[in-house]
């Protein structure tokens, strides 16, 4: 009898199923410390307890993407352990912010299946949740990846290809509760512009990078507990360790204080695509394009959906070539509203 | 007056002698997350307090491990500052889970010594306890060293070699008050094998490899008040900073996740041999055996002894030549006991 | 309207003005836990809350120096943004400790200008105050900086050099509230020699050394939310990262603690020099020399000054060449005021 896992292959998804996740995780301050030692993190409502009471929080939450991670990191022995490539992230919100001493676990349900024409791969689209210990979701959203058959003669499934919306709309979005920006700190928040000062266009070049290195994206990859051997085994690919594509998605939207410090809460992942692999010696940058802006509803609080490219190189705004294919410096185009001061 | 610290010499030590050893530390939740970054450490007992108050514990302990690594950091500048070699462990229990918010002291008793046969060095035993705030011993272990004379004409002691048990007996071992694996959650867990499905004799190859860092290991030796300057000194050690032996068992019993997930706490230290030193850019992987099994008397929760073997090549379920000496791949070679639900 | 921060250039100071710097930061159980992780920090204070409350504190402060960084991180995307160099420190004091759940903000005071004869830079003077949530101040240190003109047309202003003591003195010097050394545990804390065994004059060589990586001083500068281009971007600085120099001297602090075990607690800051830069590779080693010792008014607790020197070569001892020049391998020539027990 095998103890290992070995992963699910193509053929054990069906639409339906669903996978409760293991290891629940308890949060503490110990990775908030870690998540500004890992990123240079600065928004002010995940720095400072007295910010975030301010602006009627109980304290600081987690970062938005480190809970993000601690739920997507889970899923990976489900979900990505035999995958060739991740495809694409879709109706990603988050419902409610995560504290010190909360615990988090995951559940996925199989929402479409559809096996590629060459017979081999298939592409399995799942919604995740991530619920704490009071069973509420906090973070849900939907991720496709193609994965590998164990046994090229399984029957192809029915294909179900799910509807995403291409965006979450305002209406989409949740503001936390007690959420209030009426006695919001710009000089301290960094940055004086706020939401009306944003154009839909306009972009914005972050200026600063950070040269990676291997430790710090496994002491990262690690403390999300995704354990995919690519991000860690060299024997097993030894044309480098493939940062894990969430170390690049918190590199540039930590980034992109310098510009959109303001831009506090993420509460909505429209798309995201890891155009190029990041490695070890890359230097991340990243620029961020303003998509469009919304209402909330609740007074005082904009919301802004930003596109933000990180890039290993080129010119910043630089994103596609004549046929529409990322450029191979581009190694992140992620799609996301935030929820920003009027 | 010199100020610093020069070690003790073999001469230095003599049996009966009490060694009180400084700095005492308080663990944190800073100390569990960092533990949650530098190893693939996934056992839901120490990774959610929600699983393990389902368990019948307050909140998730410290790692046993990390608990073991800052007890036994300590006694380096008293014990192993001028050894040669270390050179075995054993009669190894913890008695008390330690906890964030406890503080934790070290107290060795000199066992054994024995001067070797070229009159340079000599073997000392001692029994090195570490204790918390309430002076509760915590955890309890034998360690032997090889360590330098600094006068070689200095007499030799009588010879005392400590009679040690081959392996603790089912009866030494220590469940911690209130463990109660009735509601226990094997899916939450990771892993569907409960105790009864593993045999005595089975052996699992753990899959999973991570290639270790400079910075990383330094970061775990450190936090352990482990001050041995072969870790950190590459001017001390040209041919290479040598990795704290600690941090491959820590990585190797973290791997052992992937087919025995629900070995959940160590209890026993039976011996262990750091068979191969480990450096930086070595691919750390693990294969385990089951050895023996036993009733702990408490029910539902039974103890399985494991051989932990850590790797840095080779294939797995190799361990010795012809001559039964150790393969030069092999790192580790560790005999504990462990808690696992029935 | 540039969103980024394009740092202020001299002709951008003038004196009296007053920065308020983003951002305000919570210190957690998370920044003490690695502050261990990153540093050999052993002393006792600040390794247990139990010896921390057996000296009269509540718990276990924050690491002075990590305090201070925190503090000194803020100020520089206003003060060092546009600098040429870090030209020194003094009049440090620190006022009250910091403990996990204080939150920390900055303020700085330029007290001094003065335009360089090539009329491209000029050096600003500024005094930093950090403040906890209650508006205490908690640190207070003069820096200056040599800052790039944007326009060097600009006028130059009216010289202002502020007169600046060449070193506090012990009336200067702030004993924590409730400090009580009375009760000192030699033992534990790991060093038998106390204040009256140190003598003027005398110098300590600590012995050991730590060979830096980059995915160190990076982890180390973030946690502070130090931004400088210089620490993180290999592209912007091709010849290679510079140490942030407050990483040296934590290194060099948490070093000289095999010597120094019982200087706990630092108080005063009275001049400081990054002599060479630091690179990763370097292998830091620290001696300390013993300027001055006094009395603090506060009986049983005695104020030694030091001269603290991380060097990356070389012999321990050596300072200056003939010229009274920093010798190539000398990193840092600290000079502080600590509190030891008498």
């Amino acid at each position: 009898m095998v103890k290992t896992n070995p992963g699910r292959f193509f053929e054990d998804y069906s639409v339906g199923q669903v996978l409760q996740h293991a290891v629940p995780r308890t949060v503490t301050e110990g990775e908030r410390g870690l998540y500004h030692a890992l990123y240079p993190a600065r928004h002010a409502l995940y720095s400072s307890d007295e910010f975030a009471r301010d602006c009627g929080l109980p304290e600081s939450p987690l970062d938005d993407l480190a809970a993000f991670h601690l739920v997507f990191g889970k899923t990976v022995p489900d979900v990505s352990l035999n995958a060739v490539a991740n495809l694409g992230y879709g109706e990603g919100r988050w419902l409610k912010p995560v504290y010190a001493g909360d615990t988090l676990r995951s559940v996925s349900e199989v929402i479409g299946v559809k096996q590629n024409s060459n017979g081999k791969t298939g592409v399995v689209w799942v919604r995740t949740r991530g619920l704490n210990q009071l069973d509420e979701v906090v973070i849900e959203y939907v991720r496709w990846v193609m994965v590998r058959k164990a046994d090229v003669n399984a029957p192809a499934p029915e294909t179900v290809v799910p509807e995403l919306k291409k965006a979450l709309t305002p209406q989409d979005l949740i503001v936390p509760e007690g959420l209030d920006f009426s006695n919001y700190d710009f000089a301290l928040a960094g940055e004086a512009h706020r939401w009306g000062d944003y154009e839909i266009g306009e972009k914005i070049d972050h200026v600063d990078g950070v040269t990676v290195e291997e430790a710090e994206h496994m002491l990262a990859t690690r403390l999300w507990q995704n354990t995919a051997k690519v991000h860690f085994d060299l024997t097993f690919r030894p044309e480098g360790r493939l940062i894990y594509g969430g170390h690049v998605i918190s590199m540039a939207r930590t980034l992109s204080f310098n510009g959109l410090a303001n831009a506090q809460m993420i509460v909505g992942l429209n798309g995201g695509a890891h155009a190029n692999p990041c490695f070890a010696g890359d230097t991340i940058k990243a620029w961020s394009e303003v998509l469009d802006k919304a209402e909330t509803g609740v007074p005082g609080v904009g919301a802004i959906r930003l596109r933000l490219v990180a890039t290993k190189g080129g010119d910043p705004f630089e994103l596609e070539n004549d046929e529409g294919r990322y450029l191979p410096d581009v190694l992140l185009d992620l799609d996301y509203w935030a929820l920003m001061p009027q």
